[in-house]
């Protein structure tokens, strides 16, 4: 007997149809003797209603009455999911996030869990009930409803299986996993059926629009084994495991192409000790995200400095750094956004010093020029022009052997 | 300063746009250095939809996830008031039944209240906010999602007048409160601008429909001055309150016609002790409610029993009491549903030993038979034809002096 949590996305649940379609399943899973925990999303496009009806109202308003608005959606899901188990003959109870409950601190629209006891739940898991969670919400101390933000169910659904000591998560979503690269840009992509966290944390970060990186995050710190499903099509799946349990057949996981990325270069600033703070603190002060940055050599006492952030803060950012560039002297201010990145991903990539040569090496078989480069355990990004940003994924993505007519057997 | 709870039922609160006039009023009654405490239903038809919802789904279902579903209806319209009064900049706070607490028994579906502790909105009120109540609904002491029923929003504001000792609890509805009879019967009929709580549970429970019973018997134990008003159409109020602050200028109050009626005999059956309990008993078991008995005089041992029931019970009675009519050796049983019950009803009425009989004198005077007789300290009752029921509603109210130009004074 497993205990196995299960979350259902919004695309799973979209209709009464689907709801019947999830219950049938989840009910076969219960009828070979596991415990089963549901958590679901609000139904299809609830969410965007419930936003809708918010946006019709001025937006002055705190995040608490919009979390209390917008936890309805994955309440009345829970509750129809719930009744629809019973009408098959099960036993089954939901809860919300007031009702488990998930305790949050009180940052409405994005509040972080403190606390999930499980009593109740395995209270009423031992009364035979399939509990049918209502995700992305929780409760503060006091009492607020609260939301998790992006990702907010799925983060349910792992906060669950740590919680309860499940045996498995099982995320079933509208995609059927990861592949070794964007099969839009590169054919040859292959499915992955096992993933390490930080491997999972790289692709999810980079774009990979399967898990929220919070969730990954929190099922590594709890060694949670969580495994992607299409709930529609096929029976593909990828588990994310710990990365002992992921044999390094390949050195590389993937290649991602990062398309929201621009750069501004400060030309001929002084080296001097803390000038990199002074450039860059105003865009922290401005939330303004920096990824990667580069510091030329120093001559005659002068450097270029440049950095990296999201095609989306290009002009605020570009703002400030004027008002820097005067205030330090610098000769010139030059922003551009018709850059990407692409990034190889893999745990292999620590033990094996020549993965970021034949990384280049494949980039400069195919003339193209590498502008910026980042390296980290499990990853190297090179920053390029943004029209050979597809031709690069294939060249690196066939460099490390993942093209292949079979499925990627790790 | 007053302490003044305000409902607001779902025409009230069917759009956005409803809800900011909510919100303006309730926002000037504030301003006017009143504690202002708001109740609201769901917007318009959304309890509708999600009772379609259920529909789509078996029946096959508990009361626990019925009321979780519906809950929300009045959930998502509290929050959607409290963001609109921040907008307005007032300081306002949504609170569910499970927020509140507002604490009730566990039957699903029709939950009665057990205990509702108010130093969360105490406290809440004394901060300077808005209170905003999800009306209809409660919570079991193990934490189950609970609703109250038909009328349940009324009852949630009465509850709450009571345990807050407000200084009155306004209900706003679609209606502009209570008429002497049905103007649509009665063109002469009148406004009544104040009525004692057991004439308004009177004419709540024979069919006015502005209040429902429960929430004026709740009133009536606490002793809450209720007003009801109209939200969008003129300025009319009923105000509903203790006997002793109506004076009683006119000993009856209003007249009301229940057409929901229909009755059986059983002739000729042994007039022994028991007998009228074995007849009925079943009905009881079958959960129907018998209303008017009559049982004529006993000749020979013998005698006849009349009742009347609801019509849609009769078919179902009918049966149940064939049955006892063999075993008994009843001669025959009647069923007739061709009847009315009308009703004058009036805290004068105990203390004027003349008011039958003026009733029976204009009924009589337009030749209309009566077949059945029931009397309370505030009403009596006569079953008629149904043919005659709304001449004679004009003939009793212009019996009482109730037909008038002007609005009635008390």
């Amino acid at each position: 007997m497993a205990l196995i949590i299960r979350k259902y996305g919004g695309t799973s649940v979209a209709s009464l149809d689907h709801i019947r379609r999830v219950a049938w399943s989840a009910a076969s899973a219960k009828e070979k003797n596991n415990q089963v925990v549901i958590v679901v999303s609000a139904m299809g496009d609830e969410t965007n209603r419930l936003m809708q009806l918010l946006a019709e109202i001025t937006p002055n308003t705190t995040g608490r009455e919009i979390d209390a608005l917008l936890a309805t959606g994955e309440q009345t899901c829970a509750a129809l999911l719930a009744m629809t188990l019973e009408s098959l003959g099960q036993k089954a109870k939901s809860f919300t996030g007031s009702q488990l409950p998930l305790l949050t601190d009180n940052i409405f629209s994005k509040a972080r869990i403190l606390d999930l006891p499980t009593k109740k739940l395995r209270k009423t898991l031992e009364a035979g009930f399939i509990p049918v969670i209502a995700g992305f919400q929780g409760v503060t101390e006091d009492g607020s409803i609260t939301t998790l933000g992006r990702g907010g169910s799925d983060t349910t659904a792992v906060a669950l299986a740590a919680a309860l000591q499940a045996d498995y998560c099982e995320i079933y979503t509208d995609v059927d996993g990861v592949y070794t690269a964007d099969p839009n840009i590169c054919p040859r992509a292959r499915h992955v059926k096992k993933i390490a966290y930080p491997e999972m944390l790289e692709m999810a970060g980079l774009g990979a629009k399967v898990l929220h990186v919070r969730a990954v995050e929190l099922a590594q710190k709890y060694q949670v084994s969580l495994v992607v499903k299409p709930f529609f099509n096929g029976n593909k799946q990828t588990w994310i495991i710990s990365e002992e349990d992921v044999m390094e057949n390949y050195i590389i996981k993937g290649v991602t192409l990062e398309k929201n990325v621009s750069k501004i270069s400060l030309i001929r600033i002084p080296d001097r000790p803390g000038i990199a703070y002074q450039i860059l603190s105003p865009l922290a002060d401005a939330a303004i995200n920096v990824d990667m940055i580069i510091q030329n050599a120093s001559i005659d006492g002068f450097t270029d400095l440049t950095f990296t952030i999201s095609k989306t803060d290009l002009h605020k950012a570009t703002e400030l750094i004027n008002e820097v560039a005067q205030k330090i002297n610098a000769l010139e201010v030059q922003a551009a956004n018709n850059i990407v990145k692409i990034s190889a991903v893999g745990i292999g990539i620590k033990n094996n010093p020549g993965v970021a040569a034949r990384m280049f090496e494949s980039l400069s078989a195919e003339s193209i020029n590498i502008e910026m480069i980042s390296t980290s355990e499990y990853r190297i990004s090179c920053v390029i022009e943004e029209k050979y940003g597809e031709l690069a994924v294939r060249a690196v993505h066939h460099a490390f052997g993942l093209d292949n007519e079979k499925e990627l057997s790790e």
